[in-house]
């Protein structure tokens, strides 16, 4: 899809934080895959974690390590997931953390590490090694070393993946900015997702963790490439400090920000899910509950039939309204209806006359389709955000490693 | 792949059926399209049916009418799935029965009706009428006779799916033959696939509901093509009771017999699933019990990661480690090993040394890949045979209405 998303004026960096990103030569193709975030001083980090599990080595360290108070900087490789690497790879990932804090001078237990990319390898830590030493000499608080290290921990994604925004609380102006990488394995609870969100508002490690799970709930755990869950998943939250204290109040609208950075970079991954042609947005209302919702939007965006319809252009609804049906959750069949693109073709559970050639020819012009679908008449709702599946998703994931 | 399994040399026909097939002009390819099977006196039914909530007015039918032991026939039509067509859609699955119940002098509840391809479009009934009755003027006992009708339930089905059995329980002969449909749709819990089982053998309807949810489990619900549950599965078991009585102990024998043939009818759905290269015949062991197993199994047989994976005959054997582990049943991590046509890869949670290229080259050989893993020490087993994710799947189910 086009890359519209990725490409932004204004940059609203949080202070405290330096950057970098180098090509250490952990990918083939030369590309950055080793990228630095460190903190001035000791700042609060939360992390939420993949529910696969079979967990890489970064990820069990990272969960031991956070939330914390005192955490100075954040390791990632790509092109390496680091994950079913055994003991080698626990090694590994504690190496990338020592061997960080020895060039910041902090402890190993201060850094928190992330890998992406293949998984059973275990990591070309020479090359790694050097980077580390190469990447701390540019660490940088400029706006292009924030590039730098968002392109760092980039795999498949085909474009960078970074947000930001500024706020106003109480008359004091807080920083909210992230980044991410994953294109393919995106599925419910995050999937191989990294991201990293940074800000200056000062936090207690419990209110950042709670901030960040609130945050991953309406973002990251809203979306759907392939339904493959990874090894790997890891969304953190870093707080400086820097900005003036915040009232308890003052919270809720930092949240509000931290969500919308979250949810900008979280449509991002879907907008560049492998081989998307389309962006579905699925509205579900109606259910029993938002969980129910949720459950039934992520069954219709996982469905390869209605993804392969939405790729074709297809107004085939049948297949989103039986996805609907075996979501798993209670749905009122008589009381189903279903829009696509504003168009409404099933109502209260039979067929609504619609002009299939315009529809078809609509869908096959946008980029982003919504579709709305109501289960019955009861409040829940949600909204998630899925690729579809193209011919190009399969040539390319059946040609990744070999 | 290679529709080796669709030829058989014998066909055991059980006495006691009369078949047609005919093309009546649902399809637009002026394929068949219509399937009737006539039993000559009241025999016995029974059914198991989708367990999506969005059911087609058919399975609807055959929910009130089964078990049975007065079933006279069997109506499938296919290209149309008669599914979300509201109250007209009731009224014609309704009419279906009462037609050719006309025809062969019976009443209406009398006949099982099925319906199978896209959803959301009435039926054509005028064509459907006239159908019935050129159809039941050609009603045969003969091979040829069962074979058109087993190509009437056909929609994308590159083949025709059929199997049949003899068996000699107590010094008395007893036939199975079996015709199923399906290509899309097959998943969890049968999908878009019809199947009908025929027996000779005298069953109360009692006993014939057991059998054919004993059968049904260990066969179609055992497979995966997309994951996508369909409207109108349906899986009926017809005796005629033209064979000698039963003695208890001997229904153990037949219930061997009809599950048999059902595996070997539910097998070639998998080799028929829509633009499949490959076939993955996917064992699990060792975990907590035989379901978590299956549930496993089906896991790594929907993701598209692994199915992709298997297409382009790459070993990598993360993906499915990974799917493993995202299952949503518990596995011992440090306790999950694999091998893929019986190559060992993964022991004990760590990855182990094999000749990638060649691996790759014999999977590329072999149309069938056998994947083996253990998720722990315990008992539970489950074998699931799965197709893989090709362009051509994408490229079919892109362009299926429009």
């Amino acid at each position: 899809m086009t890359p519209k998303e990725s490409v932004k004026d204004t940059l609203f960096l949080p202070s405290g934080f330096r950057f970098a990103g180098v090509a250490c030569g952990i990918k083939p193709s030369g590309k950055k895959d080793l990228a630095l975030i460190v903190a001035e001083d000791p700042c609060v980090a939360a992390g939420v974690y993949t529910q696969n599990q079979i967990v890489a080595a970064p990820v069990v360290l990272c969960r031991q390590r956070t939330p914390s108070a005192k955490i100075r900087g954040v390791i990632t490789n790509s092109g390496n997931a680091n994950a079913c690497t055994g003991e080698q790879g626990e090694k590994d990932a504690e190496e990338m953390c020592q061997r960080l804090a020895e060039q910041i001078e902090c402890r190993p237990e201060e850094i928190l590490v992330m890998s992406t990319g293949i998984i059973g390898h275990t990591l070309p830590m020479d090359e790694i090694r050097e980077g580390i030493t190469v990447a701390t000499r540019s660490l940088s608080d400029s706006s292009d070393a924030f590039y730098d290290s968002a392109d760092g921990i980039c795999t498949t994604d085909k474009f960078r993946k970074t947000a930001s925004a500024e706020c106003v609380i109480n008359g004091h102006t807080y920083r909210v900015a992230a980044m991410a990488k994953g294109a393919g394995m995106i599925a419910p609870n995050m999937a191989t997702m990294l991201a990293v969100v940074l800000t200056d508002a000062p936090l207690t490690p419990e209110s950042a963790q709670h901030i960040l799970s609130s945050a991953a709930q309406c973002s990251f755990n809203r979306v759907s490439v392939d339904g493959h869950t990874s090894t790997n998943d890891t969304m953190l939250l870093l707080s400086s400090g820097k900005g003036e204290p915040l009232t308890d109040s003052a919270i809720d609208e930092l949240q509000q920000t931290i969500n919308r950075v979250s949810v900008e970079v979280a449509k991002m991954l879907v907008a560049d899910g492998e081989g998307a042609s389309h962006f579905m947005q699925i509205h579900v209302s109606g259910a029993s509950s938002d969980d129910d919702a949720e459950t039934i939007g992520r069954t219709i965006g996982a469905s390869p039939l209605v993804k392969t319809a939405i790729t074709g252009g297809d107004p085939n609804w049948g297949r989103i309204v039986s996805a609907a049906g075996y979501a798993g959750v209670a749905i009122d069949p008589a009381r189903v209806s279903l829009s696509i693109l504003d168009t409404p073709i099933y109502s209260n559970g039979s067929p609504v006359a619609f002009d299939e050639a315009a529809l078809s020819q609509k869908m096959k012009q946008h980029e982003e389709v919504t579709i709305q679908i109501t289960v019955g008449t009861l409040n829940g709702q949600a909204t998630i955000w899925a690729s579809d599946l193209t011919t190009e998703y399969v040539r390319f994931n059946s040609e990744y490693t070999t």
